[in-house]
């Protein structure tokens, strides 16, 4: 999986601060997750192909999070897209993009095709062979998802020598990979951990944006391999998180000790703080593998 | 007046390439005139105070003309903004603003104002003692007006020695300033051009922009001191007007020399084109004062 962070800071764009947006490459997917203002920017900084972006999940309808979509919408269109756009998020999303279509007779030469929520259990949003798409029902002051993204097994490898030396035909070599028992070539059943080793290891990845301090995420994002937790305000503005409906990085990072995370990834600063240290070092007493995200900055694991 | 254009460019906003913007500040107003995405980004870079914009001019609903709205309110109410905000654009836009603004519950905390246009003739839309702002109906794909800007007569200047002599009270001066006759100390009637001067000369404005080639709105601009007027083609793509209802740089100029403008910027460039001197030459063909429009460009006049 490769993480790149297009924006990771909270409530207003400034020049150097761009607000939540971030593309998750996997299994030859590129999801889109949120979409602040100048997203499409960003995207281009980052040299991400448009029309490989089918799938955009957005958190909930606070702006810092969704007003580039209407852009990006309508810049795959002036380029010419005809890919289908699939877009994941709540309700009242579907009508805000429609109304500005309409209003600029502008409908897309592509189909956009929306996918509501409203649900307040984690569900299954998207699923082809190769990754899983949950949402993470979140504790905000409107509606709001996060996201899980789990691979799914990859093939098992070929034991090259031994399937050679057990005369398997080639023509088997697909349903081995695929985990199944074979036949060879004298019609005896050759059982397929004989012959394979396990794949490579699946990862997932849970982005969790915005919510308060919120344990009943826990059972849905338990084990994940990285977790991106919200940690808009350090310790000493811990007093906001009530009002707001916000975590500080202590409490990302509880979550994430308690979910059993193998890596935590924080982000969604305040633009009060000068400085990030503050957020690694406060995680950092709670959880030890805490990472920050940047603007620009790209994790692969 | 003082005209800062933040965003020249048409379609899609890119790395070096802002849509339209532009901030007109005059007689103690800061205008914002149209506002593509990321606008308030750009009145950043230009360090216009987020608080003196009290009047926002929206020409259509095309995203390159105010998808930066949302966020730029949005913004003003993050930062505590309590000034009333006139916002003048076409019919449908007070709805799509209010939609988000719901679905967000994020009420503004200052007063938002719409006025909402749909006439088709040139209307007054704001007025005070120094300046006033008509529409200018332009022929575009959807419903668009471009805003003409005047500046209403400055207060004639004292000739001091003048009205010394003729020993005329100072209670008087701000009458004499505005025009009028006074009485002197021996109850004389002086008539006010023999002890005052002509005040500094006003200037007016248009901006113009998306339009094809429109000869209707020659009247309502006519000897303009500039003209903003969009130029999105050269002639090797004259033909693309038609359909796309824009101008080319020699229609621009065309408009200007029958107007009798006393300068030309233009603007709204398509980004299919490597330089902008095309468009320069080919307007000065037609027009003698011509100047382009960029990022990050002002203009004083």
């Amino acid at each position: 999986m490769k993480l790149s962070i297009l924006g990771c800071y909270s409530a207003t764009p400034r020049i150097i601060a761009h607000t939540t947006s971030q593309v998750l490459e996997t299994r030859g997917h590129v999801f889109l997750i949120d979409c602040g203002e100048g997203t499409q920017i960003e995207l281009r900084k980052h040299k991400i192909k448009f029309n490989q972006i089918k799938h955009i999940f957005i958190s909930h309808l606070h702006g810092d999070h969704y007003f580039g979509l209407i852009g990006l919408i309508s810049t795959f269109n002036l380029l010419n897209r005809d890919t289908n756009l699939h877009i994941y998020g709540p309700k009242g999303l579907k009508e805000i993009i429609t109304l500005q279509i309409k209003l600029a007779n502008s409908w897309t030469n592509y189909k956009l095709i929306f996918h509501e929520l409203h649900s307040s259990s984690s569900d299954l949003i998207f699923e082809d062979e190769k990754i899983s798409v949950h949402t993470i029902p979140l504790d905000h002051r409107i509606y709001t998802n996060g996201f899980i993204f789990k691979e799914k097994p990859f093939n098992r490898k070929l034991d090259i020598n031994k399937v050679e030396d057990l005369n398997i035909d080639k023509a088997y070599y697909r349903k081995l990979k695929q985990g199944e028992d074979v036949i060879n070539e004298k019609g005896e059943i050759i059982r397929n951990e004989l012959v394979t080793l396990l794949g490579r290891s699946t990862k997932s990845y849970a982005f969790c944006s915005d919510t308060a301090y919120c344990e009943s995420i826990i059972p849905i994002i338990f084990g994940v391999d990285v977790l991106y937790h919200e940690s808009t305000f350090l310790e000493e503005h811990a007093n906001l998180c009530f009002k707001t409906k916000h975590s500080t990085a202590k409490q990302a990072a509880t979550i994430a000790l308690k979910a059993n995370a193998k890596q935590l990834i924080l982000g969604h600063y305040s633009t009060r703080y000068g400085s990030l240290n503050g957020f690694k070092s406060e995680a950092s007493i709670i959880f030890k593998d805490v990472l920050l995200s940047d603007d620009g900055k790209v994790f692969d694991f």
